[in-house]
């Protein structure tokens, strides 16, 4: 798992992201950035208002120096999606037209299937205040738009090239709940673990008269066992709690233990969390 | 569909998202406005670097200001969660503990089955140069982190917020892929009206010589009817085909379609779209 950034694999396939006429460098930047962390690498503007190459998107886009280096202007959009075979427009408000309306999910996947079938595929952003005109999204084969808050739907492109990213990035994952790193392995307790646990917190206690009176005591030693197995521990955690009963049975806030104590107890189990 | 925001609904609910010790108020607001988006409305902050209220925040949070003037400032981390019943700590690398690790999706998923259920929650995001400390990682109950581009993981806190807000909104939805508009409705077309369409073509072209050699004929109108039946016309489209057809038959570029021209042909389909 450990490893060097160079030794990683660094994913750079997938939809092209088409902007057409971003105005702020630091919105292109950010889209480099949320492009490069879910691997998409090819990005193309049409007729951005402030040239390129363009220094603030550089700053903006976080190391993400291969998107910006591979970066693509045109001058028209006609001429930036000439070379795919389906592409996208994203929008967020109804248009007066016929292209399917797709959800993120589902365009992704649809993307996908297309580019394990070797098509070239894009997805289109529009202006930061206004978005793409009519003619632009009629360039595009179908529409995906985003669930949001009905009373507050205030996406920027950067968010949106991010959530279509990231939606690209699932769409590619052979489990959608695979993570990229686990918890520490441990192994459910057996019963017998368990019970181990039962017997010496239970004669711990019985030294204790904690059952008090002895009619109740059948009952008590239900409660407690039921509040012992109402999640199934594992063995690690069997392991800390018997450490724990021990420390209290064992010693006293007067007489507590002491720093070269050597456990001598046959049934006290190691507890490594409680000898440092 | 049509109506004011006003009229919308506002969705202001779910988790809350805590801020450990962000330190750029222009992320605070974009943590704000992207919450927004997704109907998150809760949001605090424990010991911001510059103090809160904070403009650049407010300026940032592109008037997501209902989750501005709530958000809370607390000294410390357990202060901030000490009301909520399930805490989700974000992590982009491993930790050394045993919590389980989940991905977005799936930590929505429990998150809004908690919600239903009644149970407060919230979501935990470190600072912006080093997330979490590993005794921050440990007041939360699980672990949720995001599937990146091994050799390009740099997600901001916003982008963060944004990725977990946005799954928070879809494990809502009865149907993930359900959008918020459709496209117009169109009725696929009958047989008889892709009927019509062929005997309208295939005569214009007859009369044109089209068909030649007249041996070739039946081959002709195969290839020809094959290519109309590829996929299947909606009766829009249909509508529209015929009446190129027409344009194309009755008038030449010598002899365009005047101005006030009506119609006469008894088969000709009403096509509303030549008309302006």
């Amino acid at each position: 798992m450990a490893g060097t950034n160079s030794e990683r694999q660094l994913l750079a396939e997938g939809p092209v992201i088409i902007l057409v006429e971003p105005q702020m460098g630091e919105n292109i930047g950010m889209v480099a950035r949320a492009m490069a962390n879910f691997g998409l690498v090819d990005l193309r503007l049409v007729n951005p208002r402030d040239g390129w190459p363009n220094e603030k998107a550089q700053a903006a886009a976080s190391k993400a120096d291969h998107v910006i280096a591979g970066t693509r202007v045109y001058d028209t959009l006609e001429q930036a999606i000439a070379d795919l075979n389906f592409v996208y427009a994203t929008t967020a408000r109804s248009r007066d037209n016929y292209k399917p309306v797709r959800s993120p999910v589902f365009a992704a996947e649809t993307l996908r299937t297309k580019f394990r079938g070797g098509e070239a595929t894009g997805i289109l952003f529009g202006r930061e205040r206004w978005g793409l005109t009519n003619e632009e999204v009629a360039l595009a084969d179908e529409i995906v738009t985003f669930p949001v808050n009905p009373a507050f739907a205030s996406l920027n492109i950067a968010q949106a090239v991010l959530l279509m990213s990231y939606e690209w990035m699932k769409s590619g994952m052979e489990d959608i709940e695979a993570v990229p790193f686990q918890a520490l392995e441990q192994r459910p307790s057996t019963k017998e673990q368990l019970f181990g646990l039962f017997d010496q917190l239970e004669e711990a206690l019985d030294s204790r008269n904690y059952f008090h009176p002895p009619s109740k005591k059948p009952k008590m030693v239900d409660n407690l066992r039921a509040v012992l197995s109402r999640r199934a521990f594992t063995e690690q955690e069997i392991s800390v709690l018997r450490g724990v009963i021990s420390s209290l049975d064992r010693f006293t806030r007067n007489s507590p233990r002491k720093g070269g104590f050597t456990r001598s107890g046959k049934d006290a189990p190691t507890d490594d969390s409680a000898d440092e």
